[in-house]
């Protein structure tokens, strides 16, 4: 058997309760009979315990009208008891065999469904079978009903956001203090995996190590290169703490910098902070990809910066809101996102600086609080 | 950015050139137009490295006639073909914007298709995207073809399961070596987690650790109780080495057994290791699980032994062949799977056993070789 189960900080019931509430709400606003939640951060979001991603089907229904089913694996059912506590007795759970029918388990209880609503992340594999057990009811993505809960963040969340930012902070002043030339991209990668999680995360995500002419591949997978003298390095990292997620990256540098890197980077560094103040209530989240965009663009690096310019950030690494340029959405107090413009020149060097920040009343809260100049170190 | 890129240890380029080529053949065997895998562990067993599975979309594209096509975000593509090397010169590559139309990318290599699968795991909202974007044509679970593919394991797949399976039971020497009383199953798990890559995984994947009643909870999460004298533990633990899984269960009790608890186990043991004997070429995968539920029916578990005997293994923890009772599929050699059969006694302890087994020419192999008594610990 293998699961990875993190027993996510809970919240008070009510919470989850509220939660199923609106998510029910959802489902009626937009038309769809139900709402069928798989193993998740949705289903994290929803029931405060994350579940496995398994073969097997587990399937939060959550109907417009009446109340929940859980179907899961008879194996599960402990588990999610467990972890439930007293928010099972608002539930049915409906525990299945191996063998059993699970997917006509939840067709049961949706007669004459005429739209369905399913987990972004659900597995293909259970998609096709519940299209099948559900015809002619139509299957819609559940994503926007989510999103529209998850994207504006209660303030616990916030809280949590903070302290994983923190962590991610103390983890990026220990690696940058520390030499880095003569090691492995891999090294440097698994040290800071450890240093993320002694910073108070429960888990360390990920920690891109991009060196040299690797820093110009924005998802770089670290590896064999021995970082040298001259060389830029893209240092992303990230974890979770108490369910919640970082995501931090700063540019680092062996040596002096050439002119011409250092000028790449002041471009960059603007660009930067000028999105970082574009952040208020009512910004269209592709202002802010716009406000970071002009500025590389008037510099000429416009073809150098090929992605968007950030991502929601909270129960995932990457939610909504996303920030690129044609997103008319306006931001509002809760949305949690990354603000992280990047420069790369194919085969030569690359930088990109993130932060993560909260949209708040009065402005953007940059959570990342580390410099954002260019880190030199041995 | 977020991003878990492990850089799989390449095969030679031939190998996955020739399983490209069997997959397209499946397909064709299939009477399916195109294979389209998302990142997940088939697209690593395709092209040799693991793909982030982001809310933008890759997809690699198999069709039956022709070459293949991998369609992927901009932001990727240094990745990609960094990893993919002299590989990449028989792909058309498809780097996507933000904001592009990839899946109508997917769908425009795809004019007058009929039947095109989808791998198992691919997110729903890309499965909704394309079959809206590929109507008429129907859309059917990939799964079937790859695992034609998967699970008949190759010489140096075999290898590799074996490694990982000796650090695994180093893992467990170690643990069942130590004092577990006074400790939480969190603490003990995390010890584990660190324990797996000392002994030479690149990464844990879980470390369940069910202590007293908890036992009894086959996917139990551990947590804050504290082990302590007269209980049951179930460790079930495993991790990652050159992209193969292990994947093992001992049970340990702190002090000496009760009667009813060494007479279950003893029944447990017999069961576990009457199964292991029956692995044989051409044998049906449910008879390998009849095995060890006929002895745990005839002692009276029957009811507390309510999950199958076991799961294939290789690059995923869990994929084909699985062991269930009703599964006639004939064991060829280079199968590779769990035997671990469990008896648990809701509220009060339970108990599991679990070794990886390769199916071979002359019987069962099996990878794990710590012995299968219980374990007493202090």
């Amino acid at each position: 058997m293998a699961v990875i189960s993190v027993a996510a900080d809970r919240l008070p019931d009510s919470v989850y309760a509220g939660r199923l509430a609106r998510a029910a709400g959802e489902a009626r606003a937009r038309g769809v009979d139900a709402l069928l939640i798989s193993p998740s951060a949705d289903y994290a979001y929803l029931l405060g315990y994350r579940a496995p991603a398994l073969e097997r089907l587990t399937c939060l229904l959550i109907p417009a009208q009446g109340s929940p089913s859980l179907i899961l694996p008879r194996l599960e059912e402990p588990l999610a008891r467990h972890e439930l506590g007293a928010l099972a007795d608002g539930l049915e759970i409906v525990p299945c065999g191996e063998g059993a029918d699970s997917v006509g388990e939840v067709a049961a209880r949706l007669p004459g469904a005429l739209r369905v609503a399913v987990q972004d992340q659900m597995w293909a594999s259970f998609v096709l079978r519940l299209r099948a057990a559900l015809d002619p009811a139509e299957l819609v993505e559940a994503g926007h009903a989510m999103s529209a809960l998850r994207r504006v963040k209660e303030e616990p969340e916030l809280d949590r956001l903070r302290a994983a930012a923190a962590a991610a902070d103390a983890a990026m002043l220990a690696i940058t203090a520390e030499r880095l030339s003569g090691r492995t991209e891999a090294e440097v990668s698994r040290r800071i995996n450890d240093l993320l999680v002694e910073a108070g995360h429960d888990a360390a995500d990920f920690a891109i190590v991009a060196s040299g002419p690797n820093s110009a591949s924005p998802h770089h997978g670290p590896g064999g290169r021995i970082i040298e003298a001259g060389d830029a390095i893209v240092l992303d990292i990230g974890g979770t703490r108490a369910g919640y997620c970082s995501d931090t990256t700063r540019t680092a540098f062996i040596g002096d910098p050439p002119p011409d890197f250092a000028a790449l980077y002041e471009v960059l560094r603007q660009a930067q902070a000028a999105a970082c103040a574009a952040v208020a209530p009512g910004v269209a989240a592709g202002e802010i990809d716009r406000a970071a965009r002009q500025i590389i663009d008037e510099a000429g690096y416009g073809e150098q910066f090929f992605h968007r310019t950030g991502h929601g950030i909270g129960m995932e690494t990457h939610e909504e809101p996303y920030l690129f340029t044609a997103n008319p959405e306006p931001l509002v107090p809760g949305n949690a996102f990354s603000v992280e413009p990047g420069i790369y020149v194919a085969g030569q060097w690359g930088a990109r600086i993130e932060d993560i920040v909260i949209c708040s009343e009065s402005g953007g809260e940059r959570l990342n609080t580390t410099g954002t100049d260019l880190y030199r170190v041995d």
